[in-house]
């Protein structure tokens, strides 16, 4: 399974005044930890996006489990379960000092920018991720 | 059960370069939604917090079914299926010109501000939304 | 001199662990108070933008005087005080309970979107507007 | 002079339909260097806030010259001019590939957070910076 992790720094703007994260602020982390994982791979969202291929979000779930806060540097490690066809799910966990804090699944389709019709999974994105999943 | 709706009208800044809704900003929506339907009840979120009661989300859900665009006015539903007792969960619709375009379910728990600790649904909730679910 | 009022709900989200609407968000604000001051001249943004006219921000100046708090209603006077040419110029007063919280003046210029190039102030935008100026 | 540079990656939540980083999300990068900043000198930000000092923004100035796009990294350099008294100001610049594309000016006073009152400067601050503006 192809798996990435990368650290984030909670910014001040990103709580709220409970002190914690605001709870919409989660998809900022899932949207930078699942661009850099695709960077990883050796592709840019920004090129998908230039070449005519957009990604957006269909389905997301959340679990909050303990609250992220100011300044906290959070490990997210995005995991991608299995070979992405029509749609692709990433499943994001994070942790702060190797306690898991939060939980997530984000479901993407591509679409063709031009003619807004939905396709499958690019060849350049199979091709990366293929070794990942062979028998 | 207890049911609201009310209008909101998407800003600019909520869009992203795909020129829809960024999918983290449906948040804000299901939170105004929410401190509106509470409001309706004759409770402000904002004086629960002030007596030491917070609601911090739990649980999200999010189905994204045609995006929300800048200047749209989103009809937004939120409903209460079930009369709250650890747990409140919101289930949210939201509609442009009478077609859904999002839904989502979001679970909050409550917690003394104070303790930390997690609490029952405060009497004057459960006393406002008795009603809607009486037998 | 062209102005307009309306009031605007601090939202959850837009708050920081100060307790306070954080810094950046005040921008929202300015951005529905100046959508809706042309609004209420017959004009929508959304119809500029849709005919190939882009209103891209050049200047923020803020001036922080009170916090604006969570669940406040926040009065906001937006001012076109000179009849615009290259630039328009909104000077943005904010107001709770009468009492003075925050000044701006934000200036933007008007672009073609297809071209990129910086264009005067449109005339149906003058139109509009020339009644409030004339001597 | 105190002066500090780092990168900042700009994210797709922070752009808007024009493309471009929406004009309100500037002040997230003006945050995020300028706590990296005060890091670089052995403070923290949230240290300073856990000892009982706020750091409310009384001004910000923002020009904007060129828009930070979708996956730029950005480099944004912090300058304190002079050593701090009542007030510490930021100048703020931006480059992508050597060329400035947006200037700042960010202004911030100290707060008790018991009392409420304006302070002076924290001697720890004056400490660390004094060197840099030795006659």
């Amino acid at each position: 399974m192809f798996s990435h992790e990368m650290d984030i720094r909670v910014r001040y703007g990103e709580t709220d005044q409970m002190g914690l994260v605001y709870y919409g602020n989660y998809c900022l982390y899932y949207e930078v930890a699942r661009v850099e994982a695709i960077r990883s791979l050796g592709i840019t969202y920004r090129s998908l996006e230039e070449s005519g291929i957009l990604m957006p979000v269909v389905r997301v779930e959340s679990k909050y489990i303990h609250g992220a806060q100011y300044d906290d540097l959070i490990r997210v490690r995005s995991t991608v379960p299995e070979l992405p066809d029509r749609f692709i799910t990433f499943r994001v966990e994070m942790f702060r000092d190797q306690q898991i804090i939060h939980q997530a699944k984000v479901v993407l389709c591509f679409r063709d920018a031009v003619s807004g019709k939905r396709m499958r999974t690019p060849p350049t994105i199979i091709d990366k991720l293929a070794p990942y999943y062979s028998p």
